[in-house]
């Protein structure tokens, strides 16, 4: 079986064309081989192929062997995918995902889609549907006690739940400390992934993210999202701007007309493996 | 370039085949190749190649760029590659190393050769030599206090220092607080490789590692043979007996004739790869 190691920030998944692979089960394959040290080691699988309502369609599989609805760094990867390999000669192109069909616009460099735009939705900001307690309207600077410290914390949903969090500093936080203190914290029903965000200027904006299931990560798309959201809330930022990650960068754009939020990010080849079935 | 990835006991590295592929910069390929999110992912690379004075060469590099000069688990899987790809018909080969030629001899099964026994030349018992501290002609079931507990140890170098300790039960056993403690105890001028063992019969032993520079491992080769060597020093094991690591199993003979330590184990291949240069 042949496939394609990418990766978008750090963010690594096996890439397989449906179009010419066939796969049987799927969860136990990326299970396998997203093992680092037995397999070909991966954040998980992600299977592209023909879709009845889309241009493409990608299936997610996590390393667990679950299933995944959407992963941003993975999406810019099937656009990449798909330009590169010549699979498509559009630059704009509709792909079918866990979380809906999602819309990507490919930046062509060289005949190499070397960064994606993708149209991340409109961020919810109803508590309730957040999901965060305390009600109201929004869930904007207000005070929350964690860990014996008051934290200044603003709530968006970008499909999944943040918590975003203006510090001075975000280097000497110990965040296997803080993070599962705020994930489980009786504020938030389903959870919530944290980000903690130093503000460097008002179009620069450097965080670190604790995922809720998986810990600190390199990048976390959804969460540059939800930041630079929070950010506009709090008059820290422009509508469009950077935020710094640790596995590299993101530009975030919150669009004044369609309130939809557009992440732009790289998107990268590894290398192409083969491996016995 | 080309490239394959193949692992043993989990210890997993890319190799190199340097009869057909031509490298600049080891190191630094190493490096980039090693990361396990931006790169192949793997514990270091291995190129095989010519020798002058044995019939292959393989020069070893770490995931950091540093060299290295031995890997049991490695080797097995130079063995593999050679013979499963056609490099070599003979199942008794010498292998150039950093740490001088060894030889391994393959075990062949339908054309594959699925495991090699390697060996990996006397056990130094002299204290000094070790080194350990505290003179003496051996240094066997000493005790020894240590993060402040008596720890009955048993000290063994196969080319690299090691302390084995038998112990009731190794699963409980806390070894990211415990490993350093003895990894830089005042002891071990040279710090220390700790082996945890359980004796589950008189040819079983069950073992978990602290490398030194590395914590704790699935595998360590050299570690399992230190760990059989003290076995029988002790009187707890034949000379010839099965190690279970948490990455696979290795058989170790300590032979009454030649007075080496001979490992067998498992080589596997991963897949193969290719990635731009």
């Amino acid at each position: 079986m042949k496939f394609t190691k990418m990766q978008g920030l750090g963010n690594d998944y096996i890439y397989i064309n449906c179009f010419e692979e066939h796969l049987e089960r799927p969860e136990e394959l990326s299970r396998k081989l997203s093992d680092r040290h037995f397999g070909v080691g991966a954040d998980g699988l992600i299977l592209i192929g023909p879709s009845k309502t889309a241009d493409f369609k990608m299936e997610m599989y996590n390393a667990d062997g679950s299933s995944g609805e959407m992963c941003g760094n993975g999406i810019r990867c099937v656009g990449r995918y798909v330009h590169d390999r010549g699979l498509t000669d559009q630059e704009t192109i509709t792909v079918e995902t866990g979380a809906g069909i999602k819309t990507l616009r490919l930046h062509v460099e060289d005949g190499k889609a070397k960064k994606a735009t993708v149209d991340m939705g409109e961020p919810i900001l109803e508590p309730e549907k957040i999901p965060v307690l305390g009600g109201g309207e929004r869930f904007i600077a207000r005070s929350v006690e964690v860990g014996g410290r008051e934290w200044t914390v603003t709530c968006v949903s970008m499909g999944n739940p943040h918590a975003v969090i203006f510090v001075p500093e975000t280097e000497a936080l110990n965040l296997a400390e803080i993070g599962p203190l705020f994930e489980f914290h009786p504020l938030f029903p389903n959870r919530i992934n944290t980000e903690f965000v130093k503000v460097l200027d008002g179009e620069t904006l450097q965080m670190r993210v604790w995922e809720r299931g998986s810990g600190e990560t390199m990048a976390c798309g959804t969460g540059a999202c939800a930041t630079l959201v929070a950010a506009v809330l709090n008059g820290f930022c422009k509508r469009s701007g950077t935020v710094r990650l640790l596995g590299g960068t993101l530009q975030i754009t919150w669009d004044e007309g369609d309130n939809h939020v557009y992440m732009t990010g790289p998107a990268e080849f590894v290398f192409d493996g083969s491996i016995a079935d």
